[in-house]
């Protein structure tokens, strides 16, 4: 298909002027850099294509024919409702994996080698061994063996850590001792979980996954949200604190963001909040990934990075 | 050589006499443990071996045939004096790089993540987007090329660091994209260092290596030393934070230990101080180390722990 009039809106438009608007690659073309507020009708009319993190509130689909989410996560687009048949919805796909795996690699540091522990000995001029735990004696459910999860796995399986998997279809891969379907999730494998990390899609099926029940089997574990979210009932969450179940929560994404300020996330002792930046697009990776997607929507080159609508991610 | 009798002294000796007290290993051996208060002048003369982190205040050699010691830095039992010619003397070896390794990932990748700028923004209840800084980006520096300072090398070469090494000899290594000898340090090197870190041990070369004309060729590093506390003049090390030379330093390690009271390491604001855990020694793993060390020193096998005592290490 060609693509000749392309609205770009949200965080990054600055900065993708700048890198787009002298490249060659997008010659003969017409570009429009637009934040989401004045994004109007007639430039949704305008597009063939849309490319943005989310959708603008006063969205239509006019005659656009491609959606570029600039993030890996996709559902504010599915979340729209009917999808029209002939629109084609992609993904940026960059070195996200790597991103969200050192993220979640640091917060089970942390953890393990007792940082605050130690902060707060120095700062009372405290000298205490306690000593750390060592990452090949921990074990991790990840929720996800897509790459993102996969990449978590690889870091984590690399350091001798006993990596078990969750996914829709169970199905074995690379790094995971063991790959369990979503609903058949072994018991076992939760209570002697040190650390759960979520990082699935928000998907019909996904949607408060992490409910009472779910954290009602943890003993004492870290529960680690990369994913999305709506993947969570925080209140749940914060019984799982407080009962026992789970020693800590580090949470990078929320069903508002930014989290609301009466949240009680915030103030919880056990909860680290970070604010959605474990896995940032940067505008050279927005850009790199745009252009390798825009070329082959063009030629109809094999997509990487197109998204199932039904399935959701 | 013949071990009967072996004196145990120090921080493990209840849990060693629990695993050793009926090791099979061991029968028909005489063995003391005693705290190192406690020892006497007798208990030195009795001994065939001994068994520690470090000497006695009234260490001396009596017909000790073996000194093997607990920990992997024997800078204490050098710093004796002459060391008789015909004493043995090991140290102990378990998985201290893949310890180090972690402990100082874990601090690579707390000030990669901006832990406390996230920590301090949740007490805030601040929803501000910072990004994170991704591994493959980091050079460091790696004082030390042998066990530990390879293991350190191995798991930064797996993400993507650029390591430099510095040793004696300047033989290059695996993991190391480049080795310097001890004197021939290239200050580009330094110039463009994100970390340093110190894994050597204390020797008359290393003494002091790390002071004002070394830290003035940094450029906001960081610096993160697991070796000894002696290879640094930390005065010039507080002078270097100042100067923004250094833009932190972690110190597992120092001079007197635990850190005297009165150290201005305490409060300085670009200073993290843990109490040596970068590497503690298990006992169970204490326990291995000794045991496979007997048994080659009395079957006259190859050790791979023995001390140069002359070199240092």
């Amino acid at each position: 298909m060609k693509i000749n009039n392309i609205l770009f809106t949200g965080r990054l438009i600055k900065e993708l002027d700048l890198l787009l608007g002298s490249c060659e690659a997008l010659e003969g073309r017409a570009l429009r850099f637009i934040s989401e507020s004045n994004v109007t009708s007639e430039d949704l009319a305008w597009a063939d294509a849309y490319v943005a993190f989310q959708p603008t509130e006063n969205f239509h689909f006019g005659h656009i024919k491609w959606v570029h989410s600039l993030g890996a996560g996709v559902d504010r687009y599915t979340a729209l409702g009917k999808w029209p048949e002939n629109v084609l919805l992609t993904r940026t796909i960059t070195s996200f994996g790597q991103k969200i795996g050192e993220y979640t690699l640091s917060y089970m540091l942390k953890d393990l080698q007792h940082h605050y522990t130690f902060r707060d000995q120095q700062g009372r001029g405290e000298w205490k061994m306690v000593a750390p735990r060592a990452l090949n004696e921990m074990k991790v459910v990840i929720f996800g063996t897509g790459e993102i999860g996969q990449e978590v796995a690889r870091i984590l399986a690399y350091f001798g850590v006993k990596v078990y998997g969750v996914s829709r279809s169970g199905v074995s891969k690379e790094y995971y001792s063991k790959v369990m379907p979503l609903n058949r999730v072994e018991d076992g494998c939760l209570i002697e979980a040190d650390y759960v990390v979520n990082t699935l899609p928000l998907t019909e099926e996904t949607e408060r996954l992490f409910d009472d029940s779910f954290f009602g089997k943890l003993n004492q574990a870290v529960f680690i949200n990369v994913g999305r979210g709506g993947t969570v009932d925080h209140e749940a969450l914060l019984g799982a604190l407080d009962r026992g179940n789970l020693k800590a929560a580090v949470l990078d994404v929320f069903e508002e963001e930014p989290l609301p300020v009466g949240s009680p996330l915030w103030n919880h002792r056990g909860v680290t909040i970070t604010p959605h930046i474990s896995a940032i697009t940067t505008p050279e990776e927005a850009v790199t990934c745009f252009l390798e997607t825009l070329e082959c929507v063009e030629s109809g080159g094999k997509l990487r990075n197109a998204v199932d609508v039904v399935r959701g991610y």
